[in-house]
């Protein structure tokens, strides 16, 4: 149907090669190392026992993220942020997306007043940094949440149910799952789109960055979605299976 | 097809009263009052003759905007942004929607070298505050080109044509169209849609602020955001109709 | 006695068209909408029961008032504050004389240990902003004072009496009662008198723009400002006689 | 006519000792340090080749001023505003006012494009901060612009006269001359007032503390500051007859 | 000698196993995983074609470095610092320390007019990330220099030789190499030594943090620094032998 | 031994005049001027009846410093870092290095739960303003509690000791003592050592500016430094020996 040649002859509805590795670092009671392709991003869950004070005497805990990058993740080095003191827009967009998509599937009144932190920190950057970040949290909350429960600190889990996310998106006319960076920057439309195990939409932002796309197209997108999630899904399911 | 009661007898597909006052302030090259509603903004154009750093030597113009509201525009007064020293990440976030969707309907070429700022300040906030801004800092950009072609600084419209939002929402099971405040704070799933003229999307963003949503949902919530656009994109067409 | 023509013919002792419209939005418990000419000022006055720590269970509440200005309520654009990440000296200073002044005429024992939040945004500048607000400020403290008063959680007034302020000047040798933008730009000295309805001064504060200004001068401005504010005074109490 | 007794036996129209000593630091072009009694203002004068952007290509120069308070110059240590990361409004309103009572006196077109940065740091506070700061900021600009006619690189002084500024206000029902620490906190009005050598009005800021102030108060306020300005201007024209 | 045991048994003068992970990240012209034992450490050096203020028009480049590490690096989650808005004093302490050590082994004028700027990033902190740094640092930049030289955009190294750092430490009264975080918390001096490969000092920084140490203890710090040092500038080398 | 001259004919191994003029304002419970040459630093002691929260109810106190420049205090002036809104890197590096030498000869046990602390600004700079300030700051810190001692507030003195600090360097191959300002600028290594009255280290800071420094280099300074440190240790006692 089209004549687009993506990177080592990738489908346009595949998805990069996906990779997650649980206690990538030490301290973190969960610590995801998640990979799309290249982009690199370590997702660590830390529980503290205190909560922001709209949740204090409430009862329930609270779920929270904030992202970066690091400054020479991507192909030109950016400034950094702690230097320049202030996080950009663009941060402030995803870390309020990741810590929304995680609530979504949390039941805060299980987890108790405590707060899971999550941080999202990108290593290295080749397009879609920020689903790569809502599906790594995941994993990493999991881990820490399933600490709790054996410290015996919670009897049953908040977790709802698994939450994972894929960006879609149309090049030169054609719908294509799971962006890289060449694909990003060139591309009409660009959808990030969040979902549950169950496949519905916990959310949907899509934006054209050039022309306005039809209702059409964006039954396309979200077909593609639908597929790349459901593999992510079984992904995280995987890498929880192994012990440790 | 459903029990649910809206303010004043409004059915689940109907807007709230929509009223566009053009010229509202006198300095700006364009100044619109739009109201949905109880819902006020003030959206102005100012007109400068020199771009951001990224468009310099382009030849290209550029249309960015900014956000604010007025700290008392709400039930329970909010701090004065300015005053903490920081915008908020909601702030940016709608801000920079806002700025996008405008540039979706400009050509920045037949602009020229010169900035379009639009300004969206609420006054007073009753729910889809940002569709409001989108839909009436359009209008006022709209007279600012106006007068821009009459100064003769400009020989074509840069206006590819007109772009619109509205919101639109689950409550209780049922889908509506342009949320007031009360049914917003309730809703499960929350969406703003942003079209042009032509009925194609700019953006979406759907968060399901509950349950998460089905495709089914979608395709009822966005039937009524095209529905919703097209009656706003023939309001926008009158109030521009008007002399002065 | 001399040949200096105001705009529309407005004498040298003569204030501007002043409009003050209460309830002009709904949320706030005391929200004025005030018009000195083309200078518009929205005043709104929210009660919160907690005072600042420096008040905290001395019994005493506290008024104190943040003042703004739209970006593009000027001639030219002005750099929002919030994204700037501060207020200006200018904005800071304004908003401190709104403070003391109405301050002077409050008796903080009555007020009980509540806070009443003035914020004063200009809509439109065409010079007096800080008088408008002034007098303006007074009246939204008044309805959310007697707003108190019907809720029972205060049984006598804490306000003292009116407090009003106008700007004189000197332009061209003229002194002239509450000048406009266009004065105000080439005036050689600039005074804002605020004072109380009994006639005596709260804060006079009096700058040479160009030469210095002798004792006799001083002693014109004074008498122009105070007939300016009686009348301002008498513009105050016929708005409260109205309904709603 | 009063009973009240003033530190070491003081009249009420009678400065505390004032002293003035050029010189005190070693590297700026102009180095005051002024006593008002226990006073003590550092106020330097640095001359830079450059001009704020509204003044570029102008031709003309700029004065400004910079205010300070070292951390335990008062009898409660206050925080540093360098940790704070930020100037209170007291800070700016007053390093604006030194600014702009320097400046009336000042032909920017004859100093050229350069700027005499005042800085006028407090070393020990015991009231009267800011107008020790202005009558010590001319003393240190003199001696400056003395540096840069010797040098020949203005040819005839930009300094158009002597300009000096004291306090006044009203304790226990008395008007009292350049009041202390003990006196301010305790006063009705206080008022600030920069007068020419000719005795003309550069600055007038008058607040009501407590009550406001009748027009006779007034008068009596401003004949003392009448006294104690032309008292400090001989002062300033003693200390620049010392060699060195 | 002592009775101290240290983890895996390791010797007082031996350094925690060492790992250089040459081109970690794809991005950066210079890309270096450094361990010391669980310090893990992302030193990239970036080439950008411009200079500082300062050095600009000088014909002489320029060498910096920036410090940061990842919230969940450390046992207890600490705060984002682009999230708190600055950059606390240690960290720029730190980076301050970083960019001396490799300015004084950098000839800037062989560099020409650009820039090495080095990003220094923890994954995971055990004790002596400044250390891990800067001989991560010093590789990352020999691998950026290379580029340059491959390019043909420099003729001649400006690199003048290796330079590398180490902590050393008393630890219950036994000078200790290279101190892992146990270690360093309960140490009485922690002294950072920089050193070139020819054995002489860059920077020394030794803090008492418990009794004062003595000339004696220095000698022996100093000498424990001189062999942790040159072993880490033969591991430095052998690192770059690899190709690629 | 060399050719080198300094100002006034000063050894290599000699201080410039030191002199510590004790109360010299008012208000702090100590207050200290103390000048090695040129260089004047005012050190204040402030004793707070409140510690930080790392150290709220272990009964311990606590000992911070802020240093500060008034922005004249150096040849060109320096922007003012309360204007500017952070505090450099510099400064903070030199206000942790007080704090940490100071704290190193106090019991905070002894203390009780209240805080001293040291307020440093630099009058005036010559070269080695840390080091007068930390020899300063340690008398003003004596005068505090000795006022402690005196009001009963403690029973016995919380200083273990005296500390005091000197610059050394290398200059045109020649080590010296008590570097100022042009001997500073040139010097191809800088350190500045802290010790205490018997002559152990409490902090040693060296930074090869130019060349690294040898060990036989290093000795050399060090026991410049010793020498140093002792005769300011014989200086900070006879001051103290002056009644009040």
């Amino acid at each position: 149907m089209t004549s687009f040649t993506r990177t080592g002859g990738r489908a346009v509805d595949q998805l990069r090669p996906v990779r997650i590795t649980r206690h990538y670092t030490m301290h973190a009671e969960g610590s995801v190392l998640i990979e799309f392709g290249n982009t690199k991003v370590l997702c660590t869950a830390s529980v503290e026992e205190k909560v922001p004070p709209h949740q204090r005497g409430t009862g329930e805990g609270w779920v929270t993220a904030e992202y970066g990058m690091l400054p020479r993740a991507t192909h030109k080095r950016s400034d950094r942020e702690a230097a320049k003191g202030k996080q950009s827009g663009r941060t402030q967009e995803i870390q309020r997306l990741i810590g929304r998509s995680l609530r979504a599937v949390f039941d805060l009144k299980l987890l108790g007043e405590r707060t899971i932190q999550l941080d999202c920190d990108v290593i290295q950057a080749d397009g879609g940094t920020r689903t790569a970040a809502i599906t790594g949290a995941w994993v990493a909350a999991q881990d820490a949440v399933n600490q709790l429960l054996a410290a015996g600190k919670i009897t049953a889990t908040p977790i709802l149910g698994p939450v994972a996310a894929i960006s879609v998106g149309i090049v030169q006319g054609t719908p294509l799952l799971d962006l890289e960076y060449v694909e990003d920057v060139g591309c009409d439309t660009d959808m990030n789109v969040v979902m549950t195990g169950a496949g519905h939409f916990v959310e949907v932002q899509g934006t054209a960055e050039g022309v306005a796309f039809t209702r059409a197209e964006m039954d396309q997108l979200l077909a593609l979605a639908d597929k790349g999630v459901a593999e992510l899904v079984s992904l995280q399911q995987q890498s929880l299976l192994l012990l440790k």
